[in-house]
């Protein structure tokens, strides 16, 4: 985990279904607030991008469901970043809980569109100089985000 | 119910939480649903009133929960429409189980607002007189939609 | 607020719709957390509630929506918590942005149900003796919850 | 599609987000909804499975974004039903627009788990028939359900 970055979500009522543990339409929700809050803690909000004309679809997810997340459990999210050619971004996702188990593993690949547009475009300046900046953090403090 | 307005809804395996049944918040989505649908039998879709450059936010909302909703139920949603003044348009509802039995009724009050300026605005003409045909239809029917 | 709970939730980008801000459903998931953080602050988590075989439905709620929320926006909840009569306890919210703006007020009433056998039961003890020593809590020192 | 059994789905305005289409989460829902829309139509729905003491949840999912869909858009979904092992059942799905155009695809592993136990189990008697049933009506009429 990124210098003091630490990605915590905890699991809602309304996130259960009648099984009695989270519905797995939820866990959705959980991934894409742990890439905003990476996101953040970067200096770049997810909400900057959107008001510099970028939207930042998903556009392809993988969700293995290892152990069940329950009501009020509070769960860490690992998360991995790494740029897919010149018009892709890839995050790869730990789910552990207070024991460090890992619940849930995932994958989600994000494009770039241009808001006005709604056509796909490469990759922002300010993102890929965000992630060679964080490449070489990661090289520096040889550390997995 | 409208002159064969039968505006039905099953609850969703989603829709339920931990308590066995639909959890409260997604009865908010049912009303959605039923006054869309409304609309879309009187001719004139939500969609089209927005391609028209009108939103139609939900100002207030009162719902009384009478008895559960479970998975699979299919339910029956009856409304009625009123305009209230001249820029708000309130939805009653009721959801019935199979059996006919009350489980919920609702109430919804909906602004008006220019998509253009986001600043509240008048019913729009298209709305007055769907609603005032409709008038019409009912002291002629003497029925209540 | 209560001597140290702040209640704070951000709108997450999934909340929104296409008007460009929360959609009115997902107000009811932030009163949901709120309540449970307040609970879960007086030492009486809603998940311990629930092990001990009370289930707390919401049987009535009233929302009133004044100013859009955004994405992203971090919104301050304040509320008050009242017994009435011996099964229904009454909680009214307030939603506020980092201006301190009135966003959204609400009100939602709670009953008790059994677990076990799904029918509605008197406040527990615990809870009951909770909301007194809070009482007590409020006079001593002149607060609004 | 398997005689008569057409599975259509309207994006609902709640399943939008600021991007002005539906958000990746909400198709997980569309996927369910699908699936036992299936099982119903064989005449087995998934609430009497649960009836007789199994649940079936999610244990890997992957979808892939081809094409927004937007609200009030009808969709076709399209899947197909196979038995992986003992244990899981694989659905794949292709979702569809009016021109008959692939907006998504996506498949979903599910398990058997013993509603008492919580534990993992074979498949049920009464979906390995009714998959077998299944995979004769297909070799009969050729065709993909």
């Amino acid at each position: 985990m990124e210098d003091g970055l630490e990605i915590k979500v905890r699991a809602a009522y309304v996130d259960t279904d009648q099984m009695g543990f989270v519905h797995h339409s939820n866990y959705v929700k959980y991934l894409e607030y742990a890439r905003w809050e990476w996101f953040r803690f970067m200096g770049l909000p997810y909400k900057t991008i959107e008001e510099n004309g970028i939207l930042m679809p998903v556009v392809d997810m993988q969700l293995h469901f290892v152990k069940p997340i329950y009501y009020d459990d509070l769960i860490s999210i690992d998360l991995e970043v790494k740029l897919v050619g010149a018009a892709r971004l890839k995050f790869d996702y730990g789910l552990y809980n207070e024991h460090g188990q890992l619940l849930h593993s995932a994958q989600t690949i994000l494009a770039f569109v241009k808001k006005s547009t709604k056509r796909p475009c490469r990759v922002p300046d300010a993102i890929s100089s965000l992630l060679s900046q964080f490449d070489l953090k990661i090289s520096a403090f040889s550390i997995t985000v």
